[in-house]
This record gives structure tokens, C-alpha cells and sequence, in this order.
């Protein structure tokens, strides 16, 4: 059971994603990746459906980044990481697919992507079809695949990371996450 | 002069850059870039020197996200763009050039990068010689260039907008960047 099914049903954009929630805020929530790009990788989202960020009140801007900056730092000490991208495609034509604020919070460390072409090969990915977000879901939901809708990066080297992961395996992992944040709110921020 | 050369010396990192100061809050900024990878291309800081996200306190996470929202709406109406990169290289591993804590926004619009490879070359740019804002920074102040510091994308082509600007040009589009936040103060948020 996912940690947080005994609450309502949490959306991202039109998709039902309560399952893969493992942590929320009165405001915010986040959410673990059907396709992540690395271990570890994450979203943030204002539990409010809304396409750009000046859309989100005040409130929900600080919910949002004080619930990212939790998020980080447990995601950094859980996959061991050095790093962290974090970043917003706000809007369609800075290649958003789902048409709701989400932050994407990626753990890095030293030469997780040599073999991809260096640090910074994340943004291609991010924007290939493995970052494709929409996309996914709509496969997973059965829903037709829009057509020519995004430009996109070639693709990155089909490998096992690619298969979008198990509804369980999902589950598993929001629940451990979830676990994890709880320990970061009993031991207080780390110094 | 600066609108804001009476006020303190700012530093981005090691570096000053008050003269590209276009806005400050109590515990953030916002400044123009020498090498903008778009127009409108700017960084939000805490004002605080400090390395990672996580090195933030609440209070200056919701200052620096509310700046960034302020400034984001701004840098859209003005450069009549559609949509918003915001991203943070957070660490060493994730591409972070200056270890002082910066937020890119860079102003989209539809097909504004089609000649250099579609919606998502930007990410490439931001990693490429273009992006390395330490590099060039050092590069203006004199100091020598670390080699081998950073893994790079390759640069895009070259082009006249690689070209560092001059302090004067500089200066000069923190001065009407600076009246344009104040015209949004005026007339209070876009609905």
C-alpha cells in the first residue's frame, strides 16, 4: 500500500499518481519517477493543478522550494550523491510536457554519466524520450501517444534503465523514501 | 552608474558584480550576465556566499524562490517570451561552475534555438564554454583559466553572442531591467 493511499487522490497534471507520493505538505507533494533518469531522481509539485510557475500563489512558491530543499537533502544522503540537479521547464517552449509545475531534482555524483558523455549529459536526457514525462504516462494510462508534439534530443542508448518500472517497484520505492524523509524530520536538518 | 552602485559591494562568489545588479531583497539578487546563452538570460543569488542549496536557510530559500518568481515574470514580459528555463546546478558533479548558490532563467519562445538543434539545446549551451560562468568570469578578471576543472559539452558554434559584453552594455541593461521590476511593483503581479 502506498504510504499515503489513505489520503485523497493526489494528481499530476491529468494523471493519478497517489501511489508513487511519498511525501506531502499542505501545499506540495513528491513524487518518485516512472522512468527515473538516475537513481534517486524525483519531482516536486504544488498539489494545485497549474501549467507555469507564476501561476502559484506565494504561499505555494515557498511550500514548494522549502519542500524541494527538504526532498534534496534526503535524496543526496539516500543515493549517495555529491550533486543535485534541479530544475523547471516552465512552459511548452522551454519543453514541459505535463502541463503542471514540477521541479525535477536529480542526484549526481562524480562521473555517473561518463559513459553518456559526461556531467552533463542529464539535460540531454532529461529532454529525450527518457525525460518525455507526458509521454510516459500516457503509454502507462493506454492513452494514444500524441504525435510530433515535443522537438526532442535523440535518445539516449536504449539500456534497462529505459523500461518504464512496475506499478510495485514504484510503490516499494515511495514507501522507502517516504521512510527516509520521516528520518530526516526526527533528526533535524543536517548541519 | 549602476542602480546600485551606492549600495554595498555584491559578490557572486569571489567576484564582484555590482554593476550587474538590477534588483536586490533583503536576502537575494538578481544581476545580467556577461555571456547571455538568450536575451534575458539572468541569474538570481542569496546574497549570503554559500555553495549548496541545502546551505540555505528557510527564510532565504523563500526570498530567493519569490525573487526568482518576480524576476521570471519580468524577463518574460520584456523579452516577450512564452515559456522559462529555471535551473540550479547544485555541486561540483552537477555542473556548478561559481560555488555560490545561482538560479538560471532563461526567457523561451517558440523555435528561438531551431538553428542550433531544437527547444532543448539550451541545456547543452548552459554546459558548454557559453554556460561556464566561472570560466568566464575569471576570464574578465584576469585570473588564468583552470584547465580540465569541468567536463564540457562541446561548445555550440561560434557566433557573434559568445562574445563577453562590456561592462557599459552591461550597465546598461541592469539599468532598464531595474526600472522594468519597478514597473511591475507598481502595477502589482499579471493576473
Amino acid at each position: 500500500m502506498s504510504p499515503l493511499a489513505k489520503d485523497a487522490v493526489i494528481k499530476f497534471g491529468s494523471f493519478v499518481v497517489t501511489s508513487q507520493v511519498f511525501h506531502t505538505t499542505p501545499l506540495s507533494y513528491a513524487l518518485v519517477n516512472l522512468k527515473p533518469l538516475l537513481p534517486g531522481h524525483v519531482l516536486v509539485s504544488p498539489r494545485r493543478v497549474v501549467p507555469r510557475f507564476h501561476d502559484l500563489s506565494a504561499a505555494e512558491v515557498q511550500d514548494l522550494f522549502l519542500t524541494v530543499q527538504r526532498v534534496s537533502r534526503m535524496v543526496e544522503r539516500v543515493f549517495d550523491a555529491t550533486s543535485l540537479n534541479i530544475a523547471i521547464q516552465d512552459g511548452v517552449d522551454a519543453g514541459q510536457s505535463v502541463p503542471h509545475v514540477h521541479a525535477h531534482i536529480i542526484p549526481r555524483k562524480r562521473e555517473d554519466l561518463a559513459d553518456k558523455g559526461g556531467t552533463d549529459a542529464i539535460y540531454g536526457m532529461m529532454n529525450g524520450e527518457e525525460g518525455d514525462l507526458g509521454g510516459q504516462l500516457r503509454e502507462r494510462d493506454g492513452k494514444e501517444k500524441e504525435q510530433g508534439q515535443r522537438i526532442r534530443f535523440p535518445a539516449v542508448d536504449a539500456d534497462e534503465s529505459r523500461k518504464p518500472r512496475s506499478e510495485e517497484v514504484m510503490v516499494q520505492e515511495a514507501e522507502w523514501l517516504a521512510d527516509e524523509m520521516a528520518k530526516d524530520e526526527v533528526g533535524g536538518p543536517e548541519v
